[in-house]
């Protein structure tokens, strides 16, 4: 299944037979307080700086959050997304918990994005649900509710599906438009935790064979040496059916591992954009 | 299931609870010149440095190939195969395509060794597989027949079946003492091999529940960048059910991106290797 988003200028498909989607993290205030506070003094000149970073890094979609407390989220929000939209023409993931602000920037978004996220308690589909059939985005759901995220994959899997059928059945919204972040937990807090989000990736692609997309950083969260466990991290979940992950694209170990991993699983054909990877590598080395 | 081989020093348990197995794969005159001149000439010297390095990178067992043209093949294994015993007590594996030469080296091996290998033909089972019986050493089998390799996931998965009714059935071998090699092949040579690897690899988990080891370098072998790709390929490789790899164990990425593997699949309680190795890391850092 193939979900494509879009910009004026670019057209990128998510799909199992594609090279994998590289999604940018980095344009999000939440552990940056330099960030959050030129953002509140309405000073959003730091993202031409992130922009570049993460399209010389192997972006291919850049996620946009504006996630500031005590400001108004929507205005920022449209805002960014139309100052990013003028710098790349990389397609954009609009992501707020406030749909508010959801609904401000998919008013001003040009082309085609991917609404980060939806959750699966029903108040929350029947809110941000409407907006992404009016705007005609994809979205990004996950299965947990009520805050709570169940660790069985079987039951992430039932909540996976009543997403589903909501979202098809009663807001008809297209199957492929739907990408499931089947949701990477910290492997410092519990060491099953990884294999149950490899399992929950597989058991979803068998069962609806839809995109799927994670915060890849989470799995690595308080532990050293975190880009080294994100580039071994990624391959395995990519094996199990991930086809996106919303990560750090600044990093050359985990990105020089997505392209490995899409030479492995051939989506590479005759191995062109790895041998050109390293021969830019070549290049630019001193 | 747990295979254990041993030195009079140390025994290793291969398994899929257990730490990934790191066999290096370094003492092997294939493709190096200058060791296969010294090894005619009778000079083992060279053996010293590769067992050091191989000990600094991380390697668990060793593997001894002494394959050199017009040499007593017999005579050198057995001879450097005491040696290496002598550098260090990392068990070994003993490899070579010449009975005789398997024949005498477990003769002097002291321990429990692994034997690299025997294959589906009727004939080769009936030449190694008393010998590993006599010597009480566990084994390597690798799923080809007459020098073809099936491409089919389940034709390897048929060979391995036949493999393992004659070695437990026929020569009384236990299931444990056998090591399947799932047959890694070059990327480069057909993008779709390396997911049929793979799908071997779920495969014979699931039927047999046994060990597994291959040749790590052979995935890359001809594209560039290779350490990367080695370090890609592993993790997918251990979450499928691979337990051992005969690979370079003095390059960091890959034995590194092994122990993240580790630490991901739950075979590393709370990060101690991990965060042990993040830490010795630190201390040698310039």
């Amino acid at each position: 299944m193939e979900t494509v988003i879009s910009s004026p200028g670019r057209t990128v498909t998510i799909g199992p037979d594609e090279p994998f989607c590289v999604i940018g993290e980095r344009i999000n205030p939440t552990g940056r307080p330099k960030f959050q506070e030129k953002l509140r003094a309405g000073d959003l000149s730091r993202i031409e700086v992130d922009v570049a970073e993460q399209v010389a890094g192997g972006a291919m979609v850049l996620d946009v959050n504006m996630g500031v407390p005590l400001t108004d989220e929507a205005e920022l929000l449209s805002k960014a997304v139309t100052m990013v939209q003028g710098l790349t023409d990389l397609p954009l993931v609009i992501d707020s918990s406030v749909v508010e602000a959801l609904d401000a920037a998919l008013r001003v978004y040009q082309g085609k994005p991917l609404v980060n996220s939806v959750t699966g308690e029903q108040e929350r589909l029947d809110q941000i649900l409407p907006l992404v059939k009016r705007y005609g985005a994809a979205v990004i759901a996950l299965p947990n509710e009520e805050d709570e995220i169940p660790d069985d994959p079987r039951k992430r899997l039932e909540i996976v599906r009543k997403i589903i059928d909501v979202a098809v059945g009663q807001y008809g919204i297209p199957l492929e438009d739907i990408v499931i972040d089947p949701l990477a937990m910290p492997i410092g807090a519990d060491t099953t935790l990884v294999n149950k989000t490899l399992e929950t990736i597989w058991l979803i692609r068998e069962e609806f064979g839809v995109n799927m997309t994670l915060g890849a950083g989470n799995v690595s969260f308080g532990m050293p040496d975190r880009d080294a466990i994100g580039a071994t991290f990624l391959p395995m979940a990519m094996h199990c059916g991930l086809t996106s992950a919303i990560m750090d694209a600044r990093s050359p170990v985990m990105v020089e591992a997505v392209k490995a991993a899409d030479l492995l699983l051939g989506n590479d054909a005759w191995g062109a954009n790895w041998i050109a990877a390293h021969r830019a590598k070549r290049r630019a080395a001193p």
